[in-house]
């Protein structure tokens, strides 16, 4: 597997677990994007000569690609977005203000990752609308639980992550997407850790809107795709102008383009849709089920070597999607991600774009660990040997 | 110069003269997009690790690149965008509301691409503005008198393509920024046509915010850069939220990173910005004196080449920067290009995305041949002898 990603050529010292940031991306994505660049480069729904024709066509290939692989019930339903950070920012600004009426509640979860807070913290603002925060578990996952016995009639929005992004925990979401829909409300999923580690079908989980990126998923950088339900998106008004998302442009007013054409405006980024159409490519190699074995397998070996050491506390469960948060006590996770770093062990500590889920656990930061198919138990075996060594190394100053 | 773009080594047999939609790619920057990928990917601004801090290092000194390229004052003015498009949208979104009261004016030419026109439009429908369009010249260029006419004490944004997307004519920006400064308002410029073809200064220009793509200059497709003044940018509010561009997030409320970061949320298009840097590097090769003197010859051939063509219409004049719009009498333009397609010449028709430029010309589309560096004089006189052809075509037929 490994061999399929010429990063790991390139840095044969490194450990790198650091892929719940970003991954790292396979030769055929790489190949992918030199080909179009060099085979098919023109611009797209716009052209009237045959190279034009051919790549709008892959271009729409691909959007029917994301629909079968996340069970849309047509291509319509994908609007091409810039990250998940982008495709959710489309939903607050556009669907949000159609259903939020002030004194309406949009719910999340004190566990949620920026991109999946602040626009909703802002549109509560701007609509005169309640912000209201689930608590969430000790351990730094969503309570679902919690998420439920907070779901009211006056609920327009619930927005969870399907996978955390700092204790690495699956939320069931089609319990409580029934539940905000009995309510008359409706279900936003952040899906960008969910992605590259599990199946997704945006139909059974009862999804109204789902979100991802390509670059945590294999993919290029500046990619990404929103589903939407065909009737929403119909319904919403675009928020970026320009273009080719017309119907007809007036002196005074304009109307918009069919779904999804009306939410992409500007010249897209062709390549990296195409890019992501390899990505996908290469998800459709693996099997799943293997990878969420094998990826199970190293969480847990990573678990059990860090319980063993002095002083560590560990988020999340077993059950975790390839994300193993820690702390080591008396010690800031910067400076364990420092000794980390000087044994050529890459991973991420911070808050992890999640300063709401920090202040709930009262610390400021967290060591995040996190795996892709590439990883094995070398890997794990590295990184808890340099845990180890901050260890003394930090009982030694203490 | 040709060798450099390996597109036309993969395309021996077609001429390429639609640049102005989007440019070709010299190796380099194929060669910037997958080092990228291969030797540096890492997640910006969130990595405790040396491959995270050597990108983020890349990644920001693209940004003082740029500010260096069109004379920014410092590299913080500098937004990482998608395009020309998202740009635009971003200072209408949120510098728009922050300046234009109702009563107040927004002044656009009619010549203007729908991603300077809409934007506007739709803020002056949400202000309670005046949506004002400046009459353009016969030959489809904007008319700097009429704009200067145009310009009261009203006038609080005033918005032009330096360089027109149909007719190709550059517009003189520093007298209008000029006299809509001295009556209170602000200059922003659409630069998707300049920034191939003609050196920028931002400041020499007067304008308070430039938007361009990279992929009109042979960059990479989905990244684009929007210039604004720092003191306009520190007040304006971010309009997508999520990720770094934070300060703190508290339950109810957030603060923001300084700028340019509070403009780019979520995790950013790193290999467009990297490819972004290798085209200005492509361009900072080339003797932009040169470029235009070679570009200006394509052009003067192509309009003599055409006018000597029963019924041709040509729009623009001598001077285009490297665009030339025609049409053919009695012959629609989709058709023109059907057949300068089976001639293996790849122009476009269209409205070009200036539907209401096309409503002032009162035709329904033109013809446009575009050329970029890598385009020479037998592109030209192929494309000369398939519209000489396309013309004995429909004589015949009427």
């Amino acid at each position: 597997m490994r061999e399929q990603f010429p990063f790991f050529a390139a840095h044969p010292e490194l450990t790198y677990l650091d892929s719940a940031a970003t991954s790292q991306k396979p030769q055929a994505v790489l190949d992918a994007l030199r080909d179009y660049y060099v085979a098919d480069n023109a611009n797209v729904h716009r052209g009237l000569y045959q190279l034009a024709y051919a790549t709008t066509e892959k271009y729409e290939a691909v959007r029917q690609q994301i629909a079968t692989h996340i069970h849309a019930a047509r291509p319509e339903e994908i609007v091409y977005t810039r990250s998940t950070t982008d495709g959710l920012n489309l939903v607050a600004a556009s669907f949000g203000p159609l259903v939020v009426q002030p004194g309406d509640e949009i719910l999340v979860s004190g566990a949620e990752h920026h991109s999946n807070f602040i626009p909703w913290q802002q549109l509560a603002k701007r609509t005169g609308a309640k912000f209201v925060i689930a608590p969430v578990q000790e351990d730094g996952n969503t309570d679902a639980a919690q998420v439920a016995h907070l779901i009211t009639p006056r609920t327009k929005l619930l927005a969870l992550a399907s996978v955390t992004n700092v204790a690495g925990g699956a939320v069931a979401i089609r319990p409580l997407a029934d539940r905000v829909h009995a309510n008359g409300g409706f279900m936003v999923v952040d899906g960008a850790q969910q992605i590259a580690h599990l199946p997704v079908d945006v139909q059974a989980m009862g999804a109204d809107f789902f979100a991802f990126s390509g670059h945590k998923m294999y993919g290029p950088t500046g990619i990404g795709a929103l589903y939407g339900r065909y009737d929403l998106l119909a319904k919403m008004p675009p928020v970026q102008f320009g273009g080719e998302m017309i119907d007809t442009v007036m002196d005074q007013d304009t109307t918009w383009a069919e779904v999804p054409l009306k939410f992409e405006a500007g010249t897209p980024n062709i390549a990296g849709v195409i890019g992501l159409g390899a990505a996908f490519d290469f998800m459709a190699t693996l099997d799943l089920a293997a990878v969420r074995a094998h990826e199970q397998a190293l969480v847990a070996r990573l678990r059990t070597g860090l319980a063993a050491i002095d002083g560590i506390q560990l988020y999340g469960d077993e059950a975790s999607i390839g994300i193993v948060s820690f702390n080591l006590t008396g010690v800031h996770p910067h400076d364990v991600a420092t000794i980390l770093d000087e044994a050529q062990v890459a991973v991420r500590a911070g808050h992890h774009c999640a300063q709401p889920l920090m202040a709930r656990l009262g610390v400021p930061a967290t060591v995040r660990a996190s795996v892709g198919v590439y990883n094995n138990e070398a890997d794990i075996d590295r990184l808890i040997a340099a845990v180890q060594s901050a260890r003394r190394v930090f009982d030694a100053v203490i």
